[in-house]
């Protein structure tokens, strides 16, 4: 018997990202995991979903970049603090050790082992939100979470973010290989 | 030292969705995990990117409508399997028990314990991929997967897509709560 949840989203956990972005000429950092994977080709490209008050929305529209900064679990404190004050009354410039790549407004945090910088592709509005698009022009990562040359989520350990129990969740284990484990259904049902 | 990635999208894991619709007047599943979040609050939205040429795509279009439905690890050979195999080629309505809700066109799978069904909000075009856009109408649940009435990830046991290693990996461990851990930081800067 299914119970009914009254419509709420529970399409979790997504990975927790801190977005970086220059706001009145500073470099700001926020905390999204309403993230989005919008195209999987040329351009490659990301959405992150930002309530419209949010300090960092003008930066971005203004600027036409920013940046999205994967954290591993060591930086639960700071994740989450950003997340927490506002840029509006808080100077978060000063929260990490800040690098840049080809775009000049798109501020990376080099304690993050993984930085995708974007520029601003497009704007999806939504009554409460804005959806911003970012074409992701290039990624940065430590060799300290690669495994031959690919990211490793063991090494990573991302904080997956749950809004059920309002809670950062660990990586477990790699279960199966994806495009693989079902080849035995198919051999099975012989298609 | 950072390493250039050649601006690959590295925004993982996220949840693996079952998403399933009506094509040719016949229900049908295709296995997702390029998901997004578009909306936090009423109109709640949630995205799929889907490449143009996959067989499910103009049956949402026409009917305006899919569901989202989230499988847990039991289900990992069939999941592959739904993503492994073209509705063009076979049938896949005989998959899973299906059952429906309020909307005519959104067949949901008995089988996965979290159901979302969505009507169509928005077509997002990108070069070669369709963004649907879907608001939330109801959302069901096995009680099995809930404490206190919410979801428990520990009892969900999703499978979470990574691309980097082309694999599906389980949730971990609950590390700290949001909103909450980086209050501490708040206390030391006296923010």
């Amino acid at each position: 018997m299914k119970k009914k949840l009254d419509g709420i989203n529970v399409l979790y956990p997504t990975p927790t990202v801190l977005v970086g972005a220059m706001v009145d000429g500073k470099p700001n950092f926020i905390t999204i995991a309403h993230i989005g994977i919008v195209n999987h080709a040329k351009p490659y490209l990301i959405s992150l979903s930002m309530g419209k008050p949010h300090y960092t929305n003008p930066g971005i529209k203004e600027n036409k970049a920013f940046s999205v900064n994967i954290p591993s679990e060591n930086l639960v404190v700071e994740t989450d603090y950003a997340g927490l004050v506002s840029g509006k009354k808080t100077d978060k410039s000063d929260l990490f050790e800040i690098f840049y790549g080809e775009l000049e407004n798109a501020p990376m945090i080099k304690e993050c082992p993984l930085n995708m910088e974007c520029r601003l592709y497009d704007t999806y509005d939504t009554p409460t939100h804005d959806l911003f698009i970012g074409e992701i022009v290039e990624t940065y990562a430590d060799e300290s979470v690669l495994t031959e040359g690919k990211v490793d989520l063991a090494k990573l350990k991302p904080l997956l973010f749950d809004m059920s129990s309002v809670k950062y969740w660990s990586v477990g284990e790699a279960i199966a290989g994806c495009w693989n484990i079902g080849k035995k259904l198919k051999q099975e049902k012989k298609v």
